[in-house]
């Protein structure tokens, strides 16, 4: 039962990259059945609350691995305006590999109204969202910018990446990334205080 | 036949105010006719092309509107920055009166994957936000920043407004657009360059 058992999180990749290429609607259980090789069972047996329980494991899922980008973005990071760089140039990378097919997976939760009409999705593009711009502040703090400062630069940020997502693949040109970059770079250079020397 | 001849632009409108709410796959034709109040007939009269026609004629009307937005916050501004920080609050002010239910009519365009299904709406969703940025980076340059410079901060504004529709929809909070406001305001005013006077 080796196939049956990693059914789900084949599924939950599968929706998460259909709903970055084609969004919420567009993206019925038997696409997703077919990318992921899943068992029509799986369905039934896996999301027995239907799409609105695929679509949150699947924003869930995007958000967890923009945190491990976020993560990897900061271990090399040696300011806060590194930081900014090296994640808004990882985002760049994927969406120039991608051909430009491939955006957020939480974003069509927001622009096809299933925040608003889900309670469930709601609290989901919330709590993604918000986890995603808490990690990119803790790290901004970890190299030395103020608490409200860093909040205010990570939620820039990740609103600057949703946008180029959307605007880069609408002109197939990774000039967006590269504005936001020199943009967000230039200000979170502005807010880096010298660290204090330990007493 | 007064009311005959102004259902195009009155299905326009609603077309353009359905798809920011809900998107594109979820806006339907009975829904436009609806809250438009236009004749059934006027559905294969004014858009013979079908949802196509309707959504790329939804997003150019969205585009013409920023286009406004732009230059009446041109109007008063007197330096890049503060033209930055009038149109990001004029997006601001939007998303807050609509409650957050209110966000780009072009973005659901690319991300439900109907600029990369057909020709027509991804011409149309290049040129849209192509329009925009123009727009921007015109009045940036007279505001005595370099081409190069301008057309970077516009893309910036528009990357960074688009990104804060979603995430301040998700999060129902006009802390995104605060954030993008303080970031590109920063960038901005660190591109001006004093007016060369005349010779």
């Amino acid at each position: 039962m080796g196939a049956r058992s990693d059914a789900k999180p084949k599924m939950v990749q599968a929706a998460k990259q259909l709903m970055r290429e084609r969004g919420y609607h567009a993206t019925a259980f038997s696409d997703v059945l077919t990318l992921s090789g899943a068992p029509r069972g799986s369905v039934y047996f896996h999301f027995p609350d239907g799409k609105t329980q695929l679509a949150t494991a699947a924003a869930e899922a995007h958000a967890h691995e923009q945190v491990e980008i976020i993560d990897r973005a900061a271990e090399g990071a040696d300011s806060p305006a590194d930081l900014v760089e090296r994640y808004v140039d990882l985002g760049r990378d994927g969406m120039v590999a991608s051909d430009y097919s491939r955006g957020c997976a939480i974003a069509p939760l927001v622009i096809e109204g299933a925040t608003r009409e889900s309670a469930e999705i709601g609290e989901t593009g919330r709590r993604t969202f918000t986890e995603m711009i808490d990690r990119l502040a803790f790290h901004f703090i970890t190299l030395g910018v103020d608490q409200a400062a860093a909040r205010s630069l990570a939620d820039a940020v990740i609103a600057g990446v949703e946008g180029a997502m959307i605007t880069s693949r609408a002109r197939h040109s990774p000039a967006p990334y590269d504005a936001v970059k020199a943009g967000l770079t230039a200000y979170a250079a502005s807010l880096s205080r010298p660290r204090r020397p330990a007493k």
